[in-house]
């Protein structure tokens, strides 16, 4: 476990470089790359790779040895102490403005009171979602002969009946998937997480848009894989950027929303998608992709799913954003033999899936409401859409493309102003916004924000970014 | 999807060749080689593979498409007809070599038929739960007049009203934990993941008793690290090798049931857990407590994080034994710090809690008639252990020792017998048996078993049981 420590300029005054010692060596067990109880450099080594005296190494390692953080051991060296401060995620990336912190949006979006105004979460309002089909599913449930379902745990791929009803559906869509090739998750987030479980290792590097679901980055970062971006075009992924990227950092995964893009609505043209595929043969590339906005599109976009036919594409979606949030369930479509591994992986992890969850979906996704829900939130979105594009133009932003389906608007703002620094402002006036940098692993979106329409139905959203921009202006 | 048939011997009479081509065919469909709605081979292809005529082939696969097994598509060939039919213990064959896999136990269990015995399952019979109070809870959730509870995303850390239901409780344990302190997961499981998540990486050690609940192997394989098993006595881990593996192993965790010890029913005593602590603080040792079968406790034995003040103790629970295994919730109580990174973790990982099944167990515990049951079931399990012991001592089976509550008997069987091989054998008894090295890091456990006395109240248990012992000797 000895390493270098080889990530620092030497500070220029005498009286700092004991301090500059015990901080490299703090970062170095705060980031894992010296494992706790692992074995500091001797000190020989880390005065001649800092260039440092050894009387400065000694010294450093004699403080934190007082601190408790390292331990000496009489005739062996130094090692990192045991009673560790845990892994932390927000220690493994450079420290972030807490406000473009992928969880700052998480938590002030999830944790926000009931009065303050969202339009930079990333889901519908309560009013818009199917209230009257699920108190009805519920109450089907609460009368049901057959006690298994409400008491036992679930199958390990989860309810057969819902896996049947899901591989229908996918073959609507082109993606052919057995139900013996779909195992049922408890998220959309859940079924990425045990796809990256199983597929990399910390240290591999994964590819994602740039800009992409801020979540995705949260959720690499817990895995410990180099986060790769790539440069969004309104038709997907910059072809260019992508193929440099293979050919450069030989990505383990992409991970991808290909129907409605989040943040930025694009949908994947067909020749992109092609032309992705093929790149993606070439250099042995697995693809998720994330179809969690497909209920919202009224033409479906082109899928990597349906050209790969399940073969190094994985196909991952949920329920949360048309059905509820409340009860979640995802999926995974892939190749039998990951479907496999991937139940192994989710026995160990969480044991059996949330049946009472599969259940209530499969009433509510069977009932003829559902469908007739769904056409008339594509029809709001659609008015929404219309009516917050103007709204916001009013106020200087301009929409990057608009989407033709869904939700989600990404904009930029007038005068180069700080995302950051507006969204913060706006946590004043009771508005939670989306600052670009969030969805961004480049941080190459200051001036952007992602924009929720079905949540810019309250006039007091646009007054609060009014004065929020005044106030970062 | 078209694959070769190629695990046969030929017959030697020319008659029973068509049946001979159809056994094969549906083998391939039982153990899932062939995928539903997958495509045979060619008529032509099989011929050649199987040494048969062409003639042979065409009338097992009419025979096979008039049973509705397969089904002809003109001009394209034959297809295996989509059947919804749950996975059942014969397709699982191939999987018999895997009977000292701790995924074995779980999969059997949880993909076991209806009318399946099921002794070495670690929960309840239906019968058992609360089902009443299920369905009040789930009339109530659907008359709530606030949808939120069904639409929406959970809050970070889990419904505020079950936490502080969780604290008041916890403190009658002598557990101090306030409601912000406490995180729910989506299950027991999932909570000892997100804590080794955040404390080992790959390549640590970690202590478990041997023997101890086969999914924390499971589980701690999965995040590939060294395993030590420390000998389980009667009052608790032995000491002397815990002490022993502290200073030879440097472990970073040691996972545990303080209460209900799984599989042996062992209680921890006081001076055991004491000095288990001071050995803990000692080395720098992190202990996660899994409290999973505290309800079924008459009197509750002393608890690790009651001792230690949650300081290097992370108290987990969660209420898929006495509830419900169909909506499941689970909590971590832990240090401030870690609960934040914990909390973070989830997000990434996960994104929400499941707040409707948070809702129903709120219901659910709240109510009067879930005290009232909690006391009925111990009194049932009581009267189920007391009959069980005899019966299996009759069997020449041991009891490791008598557990003072809980459904779990840790047994010896006669003979040497060894339980892998008496497990296979129930099988075709259907009888779904725990054999003891599923349970034992050391596979020191060849001649026990784990028996649920709540589901040895069948005489054909016992009856599969004797046959199953006497194809084993």
């Amino acid at each position: 476990m000895a390493g270098t420590v080889d990530d620092l300029t030497l500070p220029t005054r005498d009286g700092t470089l004991v301090e500059h010692v015990m901080a490299a060596i703090r970062r170095r067990i705060a980031s894992r790359a010296l494992a706790p109880g692992g074995k500091l450099p001797s000190i020989r080594a880390l005065a001649q790779t800092m260039r440092v005296s050894k009387s400065t190494v000694v010294e450093a390692y004699d403080r934190l040895a007082a601190e408790g953080v390292i331990r000496s051991r009489p005739g062996s060296g130094f090692y990192s102490a045991a009673s560790l401060a845990p892994l932390s995620l927000a220690e493994l990336a450079p420290r972030l403005d807490r406000a473009v912190d992928p969880f700052w949006v998480s938590r002030q979006s999830l944790e926000a009171r009931r009065e303050v105004l969202k339009p930079g979460c990333g889901w519908l309002p309560d009013a818009w979602m199917p209230e009257d089909e699920i108190r009805r599913a519920l109450r089907g449930l609460a009368r049901t002969k057959d006690a298994t379902g409400l008491t036992d745990y679930g199958t390990p791929l989860g309810l057969a009946p819902l896996r049947a009803f899901l591989s229908r559906r996918l073959a609507e869509q082109g993606v052919e998937a057995a139900f013996d090739r779909i195992l049922l998750t408890d998220s959309g987030t859940q079924a990425i997480d045990l796809v990256c479980r199983l597929l990399v290792q910390p240290g591999d590097t994964v590819l994602v848009d740039d800009p992409c679901y801020f979540n995705f980055l949260a959720l690499l970062r817990a895995h410990q894989v180099t986060v790769i971006g790539v440069p969004m075009t309104p038709a997907g992924p910059d072809l260019g950027a992508f193929e440099q990227a293979l050919g450069h950092h030989k990505p383990r995964l992409y991970i991808t929303n290909s129907g409605l893009h989040n943040p930025t609505g694009a949908a994947l043209s067909t020749v992109t998608a092609h032309r992705l595929l093929k790149l993606a043969e070439r250099h042995g590339l697995t693809v998720v992709e994330d179809d969690i906005f497909a209920d919202f599109e009224h033409e479906p976009a082109p899928r990597l799913a349906a050209l790969d036919g399940l073969d190094r594409v994985v196909r991952i979606g949920s329920f949360s954003k048309t059905l509820s949030a409340s009860f979640r369930c995802g999926y995974i479509a892939a190749r039998p033999d990951w479907i496999d591994k991937l139940t192994d992986l989710r026995i160990a992890t969480g044991f059996s899936s949330h049946r009472l969850a599969e259940e209530l979906v499969l009433g509510v996704l069977g009932s003829s409401g559902y469908r007739r829900h769904l056409e008339s939130l594509r029809t709001r979105l659609g008015r929404s859409m219309a009516a917050v594009v103007p709204r916001l133009q009013a106020l200087g932003i301009t929409p990057w493309i608009v989407p033709k389906a869904g939700m989600l608007l990404w904009c930029r703002l007038p005068d180069d102003l700080d995302a950051a620094v507006v969204a913060r402002h706006a946590l004043n006036e009771d508005v939670v916004l989306a600052p670009g940098n969030v969805f961004s692993p480049a941080q190459s979106a200051r001036s952007f924000m992602r924009f929720n329409v079905a949540q810019c139905t309250d006039e007091r959203v646009f007054k609060g970014l009014e004065r929020a921009m005044t106030a970062a202006g």
